[in-house]
């Protein structure tokens, strides 16, 4: 397959990204969606965005690269050079193109803003490429085929970008055959289990492929991956999942799904099956849990609430959990942490719930945060104590993390057969 | 200044990185830590963990940079291979360090869990480098000086490396000479304006200055930054803080603060002053505005707390808002806005409440997404209508952010006097 060769590089510029202003999402996003169609970002340099240093970085990734995809510096104002500087590489005059400045200005009319001249630097293209309309901001993206090499340029606002990849970019490189249709790998995704173990435990299944099968590790908060691939093509796909069933049997409960749902999303995909809901209850994250099962977990249906508790007031005043009853202090965590999710449960009239407290010590505090968190199930309310040696923000991840791990593992145990729970149903 | 002249480079290296699987955090915590030094990072090349690949780049970077740090690969598991790769480059053989194969068999005694024996591979170093401690995981960090230069690797997960940069790094760094004291630049954050905008604004101030003065605009979701600085020295520091004085005024309630403070913060601090705390009701952000503020605020004594209510029922049980109230559809989401945020304030006991909730239409539903927000304060309470021409996602965090704002403003105009909220203070 021609594109399993094709070299990909981002360029992703901008002093705010090496300044630490900015988390470079660009990275994230643009290297998942290659993912999912067979190919991988082979380097992704940051670099500031001065004239010189973007058209030195260009030059080298140009000459190395089949395809290279630029972000940022686009924009209206005086720190944006670099369709200068790539032109210049390029060898390409900018040229004024009357239709996007048309787009542009017809933009400031609608949002009933004042556009400043500025704004019109960003018609300029280089002669030989085309405008990648922006529906979403002003500074349209720009396409250049020379020399058998596609080059491409984005704004740096995600939410410009992001759209414009999937709407205007992958079908354009699809067009020119460089996309996979399906994913690269097959992924085992588990939880409750470090990396070093998994590796361990899965040795057997995996050892017996010897060089044909290419196994990678990768970490995340909350899950550990196991991709499985067959880089010279010796293993199909059928016979790649045939391996990631195995290692799903061989880990039990710790396997978490095939390919890439989050913690959350299958806890809630656990729950719909069941026809429950969960509630939850926070003193120590701060809506931390509320959000990340809102956003990951498809929760439509299935989340019924949350209470964010900063302090006692709104303990009581949100789940009536008395104000004189010993607070979140030492064992007495446990109890409130026990409390809560109780609480939280019949508040909102939710079959489940999870609490997270933290394990405030009368002096001599450990290093590390302690948080106890709370669990309500049919069968039962219990808490128990994490302690992280890490700081208050890790700790609160984790928290969050092991809490819809535990989740997890109790509606499993509701209801043991796993076909009827979308497991090993979406390899 | 020596260290003005000192160029980094950071290696991120790992598959999980250019698959989009885990954002780059490294590059946004590094180049923060750098910034307050007064270092800039030159470049951050993320690659393949392919030793071949690792060897080619670090051997780039190495030859061209004084200081080069590199992430990941550090790890137990066979794709760890980054200390083979590098020490190749730097011609020094590794070697198994007793010292440190005993504090990773410590650790997993501590934890009560077995070591596997690959953990062991973590004690290897290069023949001339030192370990450096890592008390928050089993992989050490490395510190090598060779032909005058420093090379630092460091582990991947961020809450082993973040700790290790602070405590040991970043010192080593000082001890050599190459960290400055203060900041290197003067900055302007400014919120409800867009960056062509606030640089024709600005424009009249900024050019009197000529080119002793350098400006850099950074646009962040809900703030955009304009950065002062002086690369030749010509106006110093009392100057520039000056040029930024002059700014802030010109701005009026545009102007955020001086500096990195967030406008959760900023809100958080009017608060403070005022003596009110918040509390907050979340249908369409699933408890994103109470997580932002909870994590980004020091919002310890101005938190009332949050309500997370996904659905209807929810806001019965929490707000008290009655279930037969015509629901969040077209103009009555302004309604049930003010309904959420005058019921959070009351609930929670708080002097100001934001909420938001979903404006859904009731058929033929434009492109983009509508948010109502709704701010409860002593003088009233009120609902606007937002409409953002993009995803979902993006559209609840900007309806963060503009909630955030409206609360700023509002808090501003209750007591007019600057000096009171630290504005203008911290420059």
């Amino acid at each position: 397959m021609a594109h399993k060769h094709t070299r990909i590089e981002l360029l992703t510029l901008g002093d705010e990204l090496l300044l630490g202003l900015t988390a470079n999402s660009h990275l994230t996003f643009v290297g998942a969606q290659f993912a999912r169609r067979g190919l991988t970002l082979a380097r992704n340099v940051t670099a500031t965005d001065d004239a010189e240093v973007i058209a030195r970085q260009f030059a080298e990734s140009w000459a190395a690269a089949d395809v290279v995809i630029t972000t940022g510096g686009l924009g209206p104002t005086c720190d944006d050079r670099t369709r200068e500087a790539v032109a210049g590489v390029l060898g390409q005059r900018l040229v004024f193109d009357e239709g996007a400045a048309a787009a542009i200005r017809g933009r400031f009319a609608r949002m009933g803003r004042e556009m400043t001249a500025n704004n019109l630097k960003q018609a300029m293209r280089p002669e030989r490429g085309e405008f990648l309309p922006n529906p979403n901001g002003t500074a349209p993206g720009i396409w250049v085929e020379q020399d058998g090499k596609v080059l491409c340029m984005l704004p740096g606002p995600p939410g410009e970008l992001q759209p414009m990849f999937v709407a205007q970019v992958l079908p354009r490189l699809a067009a020119r055959g460089l996309l996979a249709e399906g994913e690269a790998y097959v992924q085992v995704r588990t939880a409750g289990i470090g990396e070093s173990m998994l590796e361990t435990r899965l040795a057997p299944v995996l050892a017996r492929h010897g060089d044909a099968l290419s196994v990678a590790w990768c970490a995340h908060p909350g899950a550990v991956d196991c991709r499985l691939s067959s880089p010279d093509g010796r293993l199909g796909r059928a016979e790649l999942e045939g391996v990631a069933r195995e290692c799903a049997a061989l880990l039990g409960d710790d396997f978490l799904c095939f390919g890439h749902d989050s913690p959350a999303r299958v806890a809630a995909d656990l729950l719909r099956s069941r026809k429950h809901m969960l509630a939850v209850a926070e003193a120590a994250t701060g809506g931390m849990l509320a959000n990340r099962f809102a956003e990951e977990a498809g929760a439509e249906g299935v989340f019924a609430g949350g209470c964010v508790c900063p302090g006692e007031a709104s303990m009581m005043r949100l789940l009536g959990i008395p104000e004189d009853r010993p607070p979140r202090h030492g064992a007495a965590g446990g109890e409130t942490a026990v409390a809560m999710a109780a609480g939280a449960a019949k508040r909102l009239g939710a079959g489940y719930a999870l609490s997270l407290t933290d394990a405030r010590e009368d002096g001599g505090a450990p290093a590390g945060a302690a948080i106890f968190m709370g669990l309500h199930s049919p069968r039962g309310t219990w808490a128990k104590r994490l302690d992280f040696p890490a700081s208050r923000e890790t700790a609160n991840q984790r928290a969050v993390n092991a809490a819809l791990d535990w989740l997890r593992r109790e509606l499993l145990r509701t209801r043991p057969a796993p076909a009827a729970c979308g497991r090993g149903g979406n390899l």
